[in-house]
């Protein structure tokens, strides 16, 4: 916890991180899930950990992993439906070309519906990261979206327990994807319930977005739901240690998150390839709580005055005093 | 005109094209309206000419001007309200923090709207150039998109003889710009009678989308009135002549314009620097000919077969067979 | 063979490709390298496959494999250490801080020097992938530049028999590597004999180059000495089938490898995740077919005409003409 | 002055700031040098102005200029010869295809190099931002970067009293420029003396070059001798504030400019278009100041140390220490 915020982590951030090279990943592999949450339980003020369905939760472990989220005092925020880590997902899920690829995401989003109702989890992320092109002439882009929006509405009727939230991205692992703006996700989600947005900060950044106008939009359409904590070199989703490379414009998002209301998670999605985790995450936190103390420090109104008056050297300069002090 | 499609060119394309660095341009500038339409009617197939309110058009000369239209059988599709060259839009117009820079900038496009009307030109074209921001904290991005909207929706009650389109760009004037994307300028104009969307094609690849699918999820949404023609590095809006540089793209976009039934104008966006002015066009126009003509020879069914395939290689053989010919 | 070239391949490209989510990748994975030999032997006018050290050749195979590829009659033409897929590198090989890790790349390259000697296989291909940094003040970038060229001078030291070929990229597995452009890779080898660049045309463009223009830099310091071929969005190193995104560069590209004489392989580095692999690579050399046939057809002389000229119109006419013929 | 830094800003910091649509400036025109001189003077710390050539310094004013300046009690620390701002620039300078043109801009260099001597201007700096293309097949690279190294050759010959730094960019005004890089502008030095590198580091940036790195490289080759502060988007040279956008970028560069021992100036090249000009110079130089205050606080032997490791946590730790104090 911090302030109001829960703070968690997607589990895979204790994993081995692999790349498409390294496809053992550059850290140690193999760790059970009870190594990787007592690393997860060294995170001070960590709250919960994000699970993947099939892979970290399934019908068969599922009694030992709550049981084992409730000894070690973690909760649950999100089961994460596997959409994207098998070869029949390759091309397409929800808007697959293929009717039958698209039927078995729609049951693979349900089954994990079910896990989380049954484990206490209150959101499943739909991240249609396979769903795209990687060539023009590929795809039917009308098909796609509807089916795309149908599968999305026939999740969220199957269980009012559980909210099915969206997770947009520009590309990767497609070369294109076709959820890939705050907008075009607002736009899907239009008169269907029981459903939201999953901001992945590093997805909005490699979106070309601002990732503080992407948060308000979504904000202003109740659908700012969920975040993902990382930072990225604008060309590809890196899922680096947070604010580490943009830090005015993260120091701007945690002002628009404090000024929208926003109560939810804020979950750390980072892939440290090549540091040691518990760290790297704790390092993640550690630009949070300092962002967050000095803009609450400041004050809201006083931010808001400056924001309002749109004199660019102001901005900077606030920046410059939130940041680095004095004045 | 070729086949049902009406192609023009906005008349800058004829004018010094300056920069900022060259700001008396690299052309010959100081033209007249006459010396610019007798070189507009050198380009074959033209049909007519946008132009830009106040500088081109405006109270004192509309009648002369509508009769210079009318001798060199040119059509005016589009008016172009000036809310971008003046030191007073710097900060903003529609969507300005200054109430009193908002009202003048929804005077600006109503007056072009009655120019409009008058000399039989049935839409206007507002593009937001200058609202946005450059730096972190210096905008209010909940109130500007209010701002913009509201002021939209004010303009489009005017007149019903002209209909408001929007023209979305990522950047340029402004560092960044509010309205920067097709799923943005839908969700914008949601509600509002008696709009569209301007789709600059430029300003769609430089905005990191797909040409081709952001002009069928605009034509999804009936909002796909009006289509501008150029062609970038996709880093900066560089007008450069059509096809020059994506020219598996623009095949695609042409393919999507001929399936969703697009039959409004073609109207060149190009800026050519340092290019003698008429070939440049003339090029463009050649390129899309080519393109509309091997599209049309191979059949839209056989081309969407293939489409809904979604096989990679295919689509690539597909666009080396319509471009280069042969198999 | 295409007239004076030699069509090579990666070995990988018949391989499953997988990228960090999927692990297995897309294809059918476990192959032989006979059964990935007899993909290739479809692959019509391919003379040869590249091979990574230790994964497809080494102490143990190396008389089977030579014997293989004479049997299958591919030329091997390049031999690439594996300094990339294991964890071992991941804080970098040739320029690593740790002195034991450099120590061990460099007897990793010579090693595959050795068996290029005894496979008759002229090239390595010494691509520091892992050398770099993610994080600003990571690295040390003197001491770094230090230790890669004290590297490759001792490999190129190592062996006459086998020249030692640099291959630079832009970022990836590392967020930024220190080889990423041709004129870096240049002042890296000045001095160093025995050496010569490989450039990766997707390479090249992902790092913000124009193609044509590294090539003919490198060709002018004599230090053109293999060629991959792919294409990608500019934004990451897609490996896709070539001239598959931008065939104007690539067009323009031939042009400067048949200006320049280059002689020697045109060998695709393609990663064809979600496609089938032996057309893929098929589509890929029909375009070069395609590419060359065309030019060679205009002559070099009247397409250097119109180079020298510098008009950007009849430039674009020309590419016009070039690929969709006609004028 | 700051610690042994002189503090520098180009002149145009305090125009009108125009770019392509507004071509009148957002800021008021047509002041005088006086008031532009008058202005500079309220920037706490600052030593000197540069100057372009024939537009601000010339045969009819130099004498008016210097005594203007010596009143003032500013240096000149460089002229640029304006190789841009006219249409006979528009197809390239020093390496134009036209031999007469590439005359007239080696004269151009020769007369700034001639003002700037009379003046006691140390240094001019060759910006050869027209030397480019926009289209493939529109330029000949090979000829294009001999004219190039010829004229800067001939200039530095000219004068020994003044030394000739070249300045790099990506692109802009022209599409894609010839000399773009650190390393390709080391290349093209080689062999002609009395000449170095102008880094603007925006222009470092916007070519994907990491600053810090650069800075090292040039240092590495002795010709890191001038440096132009600013920040961007990465996709533009945007010539904003100092560290607005890209601060742990920045934090690295002056680590290495200290490291180094740069010792030269520290000129602002920024375009403040929508800000005052004043503020938004004072502000680049807190920046400046307290980014240099915070390292020589840590002191380079510490911060080496971390650099060394090249553990990226312990980085990214380093520079929210350095940012925002505490740990």
């Amino acid at each position: 916890m911090f302030g109001k915020w829960k703070l968690g982590a997607c589990l895979p951030t204790f994993a081995s991180c692999a790349d498409r090279y390294c496809l053992s990943g550059y850290g140690r592999g193999g760790k059970t899930m009870e190594e990787m949450l007592a690393m997860a339980k060294k995170v001070e003020g960590l709250d919960g950990l994000e699970l993947v369905g099939n892979w970290h939760i399934n019908d068969e472990n599922i009694a030992k992993v709550t049981r084992l989220f409730k000894d070690f005092g973690f909760a649950i925020p999100m089961i994460v439906p596997d959409l994207w880590t098998q070869e029949k997902w390759g091309r397409g899920s929800l808007a697959a070309a293929d009717p039958a690829t698209r039927k078995a995401a729609v049951a693979e989003v349900k089954k994990c519906m079910d896990w989380a109702a049954e484990a206490g989890c209150p959101t499943v992320d739909v991240w249609p990261g396979q769903d795209g092109f990687e060539y023009t002439f590929q795809a039917d882009y009308t098909d796609a979206w509807k089916w795309l929006r149908d599968g999305v509405a026939e999740c969220a009727a199957h269980s009012k327990k559980v909210k099915v939230l969206l997770e947009y991205k520009l590309r990767e692992p497609r070369g294109h994807c076709f959820l890939n703006s705050a907008a075009k996700t607002i736009l899907l989600l239009q008169g269907i319930g029981n459903t939201g947005c999953l901001l992945d900060v590093g997805h909005s950044l490699a979106a070309g977005e601002n990732m503080a106008e992407a948060a308000a939009l979504l904000a202003d359409h109740k659908l700012l739901d969920y975040i993902h904590l990382n930072d990225n070199s604008r060309s590809w989703d890196d899922d680096m240690i947070f604010a580490s490379v943009h830090a005015s414009e993260h120091l701007e998002l945690v002002y628009w998150l404090l000024r929208t209301g926003y109560a939810g998670w804020l979950t750390l999605d980072i892939f440290p390839y090549r540091e040691e985790k518990i760290p790297a995450a704790s390092e993640s936190f550690a630009w949070v709580r300092a962002m967050i103390t000095r803009i609450e420090k400041r004050g809201l109104p006083a931010v808001g005055e400056i924001v309002r008056r749109g004199e660019g050297t102001d901005s900077v300069r606030l920046v410059r005093e939130l940041l680095m002090g004095g004045s």
